[in-house]
């Protein structure tokens, strides 16, 4: 089984729909600076809606909220319907760190039985080099063994810096097949706005993460396990708080998914 | 009372922070074409949590789902606090009209005690004719006798567009001074991009709605009941759902707030 779903693995210990709590585990192998991964909880989340709402039912839109950073160690994950119409499903999820009073993370998500309609793409999958001719990011968290990053350039890191915007090609590795729960993993991949404008690491925290998965079956079909290309740029940062948006394309140009997160921080003007 | 004050009232009738329950009124004066405009839903949850948090705390973040419509009539707005650190608070919120056994609307809310930090803003207002040279949209919808619109261009409807992207200048009207549940409300104001790629008005329902909120108290008191500019665009469209991503301006450049949505939809390629 590969890793991230192994890290992911959940076991329904009770409850039928649409309450249901399962149990899993938070390992080292997606630790990140404090806490796990934030991608890894997002996905966590998101595969207990997914298990939850049962095989014809697509994840559609995901928003996480960081409440707290979770301990290594097994976790409780609790999902239940808010809404559940035949064709669109309105769930929520907590996760919780066992032994602890409050969820360290929590999310609603939007589950679908979709079908066709008139469909459009606005924009298209920016330029950049192929994968294979860019370095890939070395990072000396855990999580960065599973989650392959290849910036397009360099670090593009700059003090003052006041355009974000970069592109990354992204996967999980070793090869694993891409399904929505691997998206919504990868959607917390960008390298955090505010490292670009003070040009190096800072104490961030994302609080709240939004993921709309746009892919279809075909969509995941094609891609595979290839590598996907980040688009990213942000808006504003003051007060504590900055947010950041970006499209994942495959390489062939599909659209598959869009994703904004809004991200604590403290750094000063004084530093 | 300005209206959309009166339309928002909220009376705490039980409850204790951080379990808070209150009462309003889904009126007349904020009906679209099926229920309340939604833009008027996300403004009484967001004013739920800004009460609940009290003075100190300014919102950040709200994601609001939208499960059904609200009927005309009073309602019920149920708020609790998930996690209560004393600078940033999780929050939850949902609204259900009086008499139904599930809610129409729910929401994951995040406020802060914010402070002073390095600050920056990416790219820059676009340029626009002033809203006093730009016609305003007339609606037969209630709630458009509220939330002014004035688009830049004339109806840029055509059919097969696959650029989404325009400018319209709002405020509520009449003379309203900004704040944050007021930003939250014309977050909802672009016009669905479905209409611009089909040519026509189709049904649609937004399904959820995530806001993360700019704005200074200095940045709130120089628009005033000043129009802001809102720059909208999309990403793509099928299989029943598109996403809408926009960035409200103030006159003089000032970022406001960033917002996304993601919309149901049923038009087929047949029709």
């Amino acid at each position: 089984m590969h890793l991230f779903d192994q890290s992911t693995a959940l076991k329904r210990v009770s409850g039928e729909a649409p309450d249901i709590r399962f149990e899993g585990e938070a390992s080292e192998h997606f630790k990140n600076m404090i806490g796990p991964y934030g991608g890894w909880s997002a996905a966590v989340l998101a595969k207990g809606l997914v298990e939850a709402a049962g095989p014809e039912m697509e994840l559609v839109s995901i928003t996480t909220d960081f409440l707290a950073g979770a301990r290594e160690g097994p976790i409780t994950l609790d999902v239940a319907c808010d809404r559940g119409g035949k064709n669109t499903q309105f769930w929520n999820a907590s996760l919780t760190a066992q032994g602890d009073k409050s969820p360290s993370n929590r999310a609603m998500g939007i589950l679908s039985r979709r079908r066709d309609t008139l469909a459009w793409t606005e924009g298209s999958r920016p330029d950049a080099p192929p994968p294979e001719d860019c370095d890939r990011a070395n990072l000396p968290m855990a999580w960065s063994r599973t989650v392959e990053m290849r910036p397009t350039q360099s670090p593009p890191f700059g003090t003052g810096k006041t355009r974000t915007d970069n592109l990354s090609w992204i996967r999980l590795e070793p090869d694993r097949p891409l399904d929505a729960v691997g998206l919504v993993a990868l959607a917390d991949t960008p390298t955090p706005r505010l490292f670009f404008v003070t040009g190096k690491p800072e104490m961030i925290a994302t609080v709240s993460m939004t993921v709309y998965l746009h892919a279809s079956p075909d969509d995941y079909a094609a891609v595979g396990a290839d590598y996907m290309l980040i688009e990213t740029h942000a808006a504003r940062g003051g007060r504590g708080f900055y947010d950041q948006h970006a499209r994942i394309w495959s390489r062939d140009g599909r659209l598959l998914a869009t994703t904004q997160q809004i991200v604590w921080y403290k750094t000063t003007n004084e530093e």
